[in-house]
């Protein structure tokens, strides 16, 4: 899906689209040779249509100014994030196609990873090279879990395997690339960096005429006297590769649709400031539009802290006092306690909106998954946004980010970008009076654990308190996560970097009696 | 999944759930026959797990305090708001049971859909008596498919069939009921009325011992000697079934979630009017708070026509003008234009939170599919709420259930509740001075005519233009459906009434670069 972007949905439904997707790789193929490159094979992913008009995930195989052949995906993952088995038609078919004498074998992504599926047919007619187009969406730790599965397979097949996947952000997803060439016997040997695009020349010494092609384009051999040096991209640390994969799906998100620029509250909190930091990384501070919004309830270093988050990032700062709308709202509708709270929330929503509408940027929300797990956020408040950055982030990662972050810059000799006392002071909403996070909710580290395990990892009451933890405390984050279903439909997106984020990696009924533990 | 609810979605996932699923499922048959009713048969669906852990739909067959057979769905429908092959590992084995000296066959919901799948091994076997337990949602004419395929499949399989549809509202789904029962000739005999809960009471003479069942729960004939009198529920027009779902999807959302009362902004417009009638038609006056909120754009006859409304229909009227309040934004943040006409929603949508946040009532939004399908509607504004009870109605729906509840209420002998003048007036939003919804929308007969074929039909650019309408009206309105799709994916949840609804009925990237038509 190269050609169309991925996932395309029900895009995939649509006639028009498929046509479209068709005529679009019938031109690819022609202008490639109008450049003047006909003998080049390219690889292409994108969308075609079965005999019978159901929408199907191939990949062309292009050269001459035509499309050569065609694998159709065999294998339609339905899980987590992928609704494959609705928008796809699968194949049943290897393909082996004959390139300089080498009989080249195509799979699709998931087909690799069914030990007993189509992976296994295209063995028994040996290929003497494998290429695999991807739309693998990143995971923390995935690019490890990928390499392991391509050295087995290849040792397995007795062939490279050439495994190429996409760069790129669209909408929650971002695909960080992470493209690798691994031997015959399984070893690496060459791997290009995560998240960031590029281009990748590898020689290969490979078998021909391993097998019987179902299409030959070329006998003639290559050879190359003075190999080329190919590169093995090192692995990053877990903070950096995470904050790259942010900066890639923010940046996407707004380039892609068109935003020139991205406004977004300052509390002088780790939150905001912290999406703030990503956000001048995608898109440098003169693109970046921070506002104060202070109320009565603010403390004095919330308004000193966000200014030094603007002094050391450059981006644009400007302070706007909530306490006439707020007042406003509390003298004509009588307004206390939570509701009161509330409105200070949404009076600051409905500003960054107001500016957004007035002067065109894309207002970022700055919520965190341990706040949006537990409902710890003010619907069309704090939660207005057109994409939210760190949605997948839980706070005890969003420190380790914040503390990576500014350790990289002071390596790199630039200033820090996050204030200090940012990451240091306790969090706080401050919506009312020396309001705290711990009054209603347990110390970050606590609740981020049993987070991971509810959320993150399907554990249930009984597993968590069978692990360990104290059964009230299990009972009472249940039951605010299950409880705040409701406002996580109405959030916006934001990039996902765990194995389980919130959206549609993780559908579940609002309306249901079902309550663990009860 | 008459026990767990349906759609369970990922709670299929989870383990504790899967146990509670079939905890609860022995429960009900000890409880059952701790009645004293262990001689009843009763087939109900619920979750259970395969060998090999994975989550199955199943119907249990209970007697005598157990289980006494299990019958597992095979066909898993995973398209429109269905994702069932994420959610269940499918079966593959018919059953029969001999109840009473009859074989009956068990199917559930999608079985009966493919002609040459489970169906027809179950037909090899010739049982005396076919029951289908159902999760069929609601959506308009599914009734008379629904029929005419029971219709279809009685007369094939030769035997009579049980058709039973839950009941009730989940989310965005409504289950209408709709149950049936057709004789081994494909007629006819009982049929339940839509939206209604109740208990049918059918006798049937029934062939005895047709086939060799797998299990034997009571072998003794019973005879009848004086038939019950069974009833075939009229059809009632489109307006009223479609309005009954309506009522039932925001009375269950409201009840199943705990709410006491619902509250929403009274503009005087058609689209307000309408969702006050629904929701005091679902909840009592009593639970309807109607709150106008004028500004200096509202027009005069504004606030008299959502007092008539409040008289007609009795519910709670307040009035709260919200010039203060928008003052307070435009004099603090400069806001002109756009920007200004949606200050004034957001401040509407703030302060109908407020009331909500101090009082506890569910906020409902009043948007129909037609604004919703062309983006017009103000975020954090007018589409504040838990619930949007007509999210699936198009404008002309709204004007045509409108006027079908008032002739039905001046038929009853009761206050018509929608104002005349609410239904006659020309739609305007009223955020700037003399704004008409036709200053920049097309009309909205045509309107809804382009959006029912591009959003319900999925026919592309060149299909529209094709079937006759202007090429500039067809790219502007697709261009305004594909650019609000961010604005839909934060909107409240409301029932599906439609073939295609949006939501998870319609799922489609919001970074894209195609659009129709270029």
């Amino acid at each position: 899906m190269f050609l169309t972007g991925y996932p395309i949905e029900d895009l995939a439904l649509r006639a028009s689209f498929r046509r479209a997707s068709k005529a679009a790789i019938t031109d690819l193929a022609a202008a490639i040779a109008d450049q003047g490159n006909g003998d080049l094979v390219a690889i292409v992913g994108y969308l075609d249509e079965a005999a019978t008009g159901g929408p199907q995930n191939v990949a062309a195989v292009i050269h001459g100014g035509e499309v050569k052949a065609r694998y159709i995906k065999t294998h339609l993952p339905n899980f987590g994030v992928f609704d494959e088995y609705r928008n796809f038609v699968p194949g049943d078919a290897t393909l082996v196609v004959r390139i300089h004498g080498v009989d080249v074998g195509v799979l699709i992504c998931q087909d690799i990873w069914h030990d007993d599926g189509i992976i296994t047919e295209l063995a028994k007619r040996s290929p003497g090279l494998v290429v695999v187009p991807n739309g693998s969406p990143y995971e923390r730790n995935k690019d490890d879990v990928r390499l392991a599965l391509v050295e087995k397979e290849s040792r397995r097949m007795g062939a490279p395997f050439i495994y190429v996947n996409m760069i790129g952000g669209q909408d929650d997803l971002v695909f960080d690339g992470d493209s690798m060439v691994v031997d015959g016997q399984g070893h690496l040997i060459a791997r290009s960096p995560q998240c960031e695009d590029g281009l990748m020349l590898v020689d290969l010494d490979l078998v021909g005429g391993s097998s019987n092609p179902d299409v030959i384009i070329s006998e003639d051999v290559i050879e190359q006297s003075t190999p080329l040096v190919t590169a093995i991209a090192e692995r990053t640390s877990m903070e950096e590769e995470i904050w790259k994969a942010l900066v890639m799906g923010l940046r996407d998100y707004v380039e892609k649709n068109g935003f020139k620029s991205v406004i977004l509250g300052l509390s002088g909190g780790i939150d905001s400031a912290l999406v703030a930091a990503i956000a001048v990384d995608a898109l440098g501070a003169d693109r970046v539009h921070g506002v104060a919004l202070p109320s009565k309830y603010s403390s004095e270093h919330s308004l000193a802290d966000a200014q030094e988050l603007a002094n050391n990032t450059g981006l644009h700062f400007r302070t706007m006092p909530i306490a006439p709308m707020v007042d406003a709202f509390t003298s004509n509708v009588v307004l206390k306690g939570l509701a009161e709270e509330n409105v200070q929330a949404r009076v600051r929503g409905t500003t960054l909106m107001g500016i957004s509408n007035q002067e065109g940027h894309l207002v970022l929300a700055t919520g965190n998954k341990s706040e949006l797990a537990v409902g710890y956020s003010t619907l069309y408040g704090d939660a207005v946004g057109g994409f939210a950055p760190i949605k997948d982030i839980y706070k005890t990662d969003v420190w380790a980010l914040a503390t990576w972050r500014n350790a990289q810059a002071t390596e790199d000799g630039e200033v820090a970008p996050i204030p200090v006392r940012s990451i240091e002071k306790e969090p706080s909403a401050e919506l009312r009076p020396d309001q705290k996070d711990s009054d209603s909710l347990p110390d970050y580290l606590l609740l981020d654990k049993v987070l991971t395990e509810y959320v993150d990892h399907d554990r249930g009451y009984d597993e968590l308190v069978a692990a360990g933890f104290d059964r009230a405390l299990v009972a009472r984050v249940i039951g605010l996560v299950d409880g705040a279903e409701y406002k996580r439909r109405q959030y916006p997106p934001g990039t996902k970097i765990s194995s389980r984020a919130f959206g549609k990696d993780r559908r579940l009924p609002m309306t249901t009696r079902w309550r663990e533990g009860k």
